[in-house]
């Protein structure tokens, strides 16, 4: 409908530009630009961004469109650049899983091998960890850095992990919160954009994605994955990040902990040369794809890096720059729960949100941004399918500083795993699925 | 996902409630009563409905959920009851339309039948106009009455049309503001849930729609009118309100005259036993539709109500009991301006939409809520499809207040009509093109 010409310095009506997208239509890129801009500048309110957002879910978006509703998050706020390091830069970036702790030893592996990692985190909501929660069960880690002591511990050690700054995709920060109360966070367009504007916004030059499948992930299916990774490596590519992309499994939780503080001993244990296979394997296969994706070849190889100590080397100095204590012991939950095996058998499935969840209920994870986690919490086991497993056999280890949480805990773990016969072994995802280049 | 047993005393959580609607599920009464209920109470945020309008929107709703949310806003406020007035009352809702005085008639004449008329209307918002607009540029009549006022002059007259409060179904005012913004307005249910739940708090025991269908129109298509209509007969026959609709014309404009005290004055010609035919076919057959639908037989038939007087003695009581001065000359535009045949032929094509437009544009109607209208804005027109004309003939008369407004409204008018040989004029739309009970 005409509307009168009344004198507006706004190009567009956001209620049309809205309605666009709600009638399937596709958003120009002027409208894409003026419509993140606009909410940015509090003329489009949230209940006009969740709108939006509710309308891109259901109708979806072009390629092009999310490619520059990337953009608009990533003009948002200040973009990072690595230049003066001079030498090349990978990051990955995980959808997130139970007991990945797979950054941990990966970002001081890449940088013994010559790449530099500058890395930006996040912390954990829901099952899944944060990677900034492990490492402040360090004694004296902190997560919050300058961007110029960013670019010292970089410089000095060749990886940094840290917090992401307010200023790097705003846009992104105030859209993400929306959509976790507005049942918006489930689009693959919405995810891309999100996760890839504070990648692009970091000024990595090259990005290894790794998408995750199963339950314990986002993406439960093969199809879902591969679209996001798709996606997500489109836009990478085309804002000039090399970006490439595993699809890895998450049915069975990663390695042999989740919890905070757990998990940062397994990642030492990898670093020492040690650690579950599975955890070095994906580690060694990620940091080969970010040196490769970062153009460096003549280089060492990543599996030699974790047995010759200079994996280690990095990550203490790493540790170390950020205050972190390396000889500090980790601390350790008050209290613990052993669940044992009931009968003689084989351990036929351990289902990863049922971990993750029991781990999260613990106290290792947190249901709100605000809540605080604990660094001791988390469950650790001793067999993955196939697994053979005797009676009376510790299974699983539950930690926590509050033994009411137990409970709940257990309810949760209880239907995650069974023992049976060797035939009634479940069938398990490989550890990489595919590879989306 | 499970979320920590906190104790909570929402039963239950609007992110989900949202997903569900989301993922084409269907909600539950308890979880209707709820949403409509928590935003009521501002426990569900402005964003969080506007993403359930806009899933509402886009993935619809079944007939019992349209009953209950619609119910769920007749319960976030009053509701009235005229069982004192002893007298059987029917009420109309057009979903408007272009030079729609339709009402202005009707109330009076539908209680000189003895069925009383306990009519709640609104503002214009576009180009559609208000009935209390309308009525607003006759000097002294005040649209806004207690409840003992409205019910007074009900009683002493038989008919009242006076200022919805905002006591009445407030959950639907909050939403209808916010899809107002949000690109959310076109949606079936929540259009039918806004119209009825108003209705049928309002009290009144027989209910007429007029859905209107065209260019003119809210609903471009019979189809979507039909499903507007049949979905609004169930939800008042649901709620106790025998309700029927009519779906009528509005490809081209009603009568000659669009504009406040234009068409004040052309409803007053109809009371009179003029004016033009399709104002006085539709005004008895709305009539005739609700004096059958609340009960009432072996009484005068509207037709002669209207040569009689007897529909203009009740007008006059009608106007006069809210402070109307039947007698004060209707306000006049400052300037007009003719638009005039330029050749000799037949006229083919009457936009409703085109003429609502530009009376809107003249200053007729309101962009926002908050504008004023002007009581002689508007346009008269001399002639309708199939009409012929002669060069220099006056074939509109548009006035306004504000001689700046012309050229904008010409801009939408002269692309509103042709003049052509008698073969080309276009099929419109009968008067009444169904009917649904």
């Amino acid at each position: 409908m005409d509307l009168m010409n009344t004198s507006k310095p706004e190009p567009f009506a956001a209620p049309e530009v809205i309605a666009l997208k709600r009638d399937r239509g596709e958003l120009s890129d002027a409208q894409i630009d003026w419509f993140v801009d606009a909410y940015v500048r509090n003329v489009i309110a949230e209940e006009q961004m969740s709108a939006m957002a509710m309308a891109i879910l259901l109708n979806g978006m072009t390629r092009r469109e999310i490619v520059r509703w990337t953009q608009g998050y990533i003009n948002s706020g200040e973009t990072m650049d690595w230049s003066k390091l001079g030498r090349p830069t990978a990051d990955k970036h995980s959808t997130g899983g139970v007991g990945d702790k797979i950054t941990l030893p990966l970002a001081p592996l890449v940088a013994a091998c010559g790449v530099s990692v500058p890395q930006l985190s996040g912390r954990g909501l829901g099952h899944t960890g944060g990677t900034l929660d492990k490492l402040e069960s360090i004694k004296g880690w902190k997560a919050k850095l300058t961007n110029q002591e960013m670019f010292d511990v970089l410089n000095k050690t060749g990886a940094v992990i840290c917090a992401a700054s307010e200023t790097l995709a705003p846009a992104d920060r105030r859209i993400y919160a929306l959509r976790d109360v507005t049942g918006t966070v489930e689009s693959i367009p919405l995810i891309s954009a999100s996760i890839m504007s504070k990648k692009i916004a970091e000024g990595t030059g090259a990005l290894v994605l790794d998408v995750k499948v199963g339950s314990g992930a986002f993406m439960k299916t093969v199809d879902q994955a591969r679209e996001l990774a798709t996606t997500m490596v489109a836009i990478g590519n085309d804002a000039g990040v090399k970006t490439r992309a595993l699809l890895t499994a998450m049915d069975v939780p990663l390695g042999r902990t989740a919890g905070n503080a757990l998990e940062v001993a397994e990642a030492i244990e990898v670093l020492s040369g040690g650690g579950p296979s599975d955890v070095v394997e994906l580690t060694v296969l990620l940091a080969r794809e970010m040196i490769e994706a970062a153009g460096v070849s003549n280089t060492k190889d990543p599996a030699d890096a974790l047995n010759d100590g200079s994996a280690m080397d990095v990550w203490k100095q790493m540790i170390s720059a950020q205050g972190g204590d390396n000889d500090a012991p980790l601390p350790k939950a008050k209290e613990t729960f052993e669940v044992k095996a009931d009968k003689d058998g084989y351990l036929t499935k351990l289902d990863a949100l049922s971990v993750g969840v029991a781990s999260w209920r613990l106290g290792a994870g947190r249901a709100r941004k605000e809540d605080l986690v604990q660094a001791g919490a988390g469950i650790t086991w001793t067999a993955i399918p196939g697994d053979e497993v005797k009676k009376g056999q510790t299974l699983f280890t539950l930690n926590t500083d509050e033994p009411a949480r137990f409970e709940l805990a257990l309810e949760s773990l209880m239907n995650g795993f069974e023992i049976g016969s060797k035939d009634q072994v479940k069938d398990r995802f490989p550890l990489v699925i595919d590879r989306i280049v």
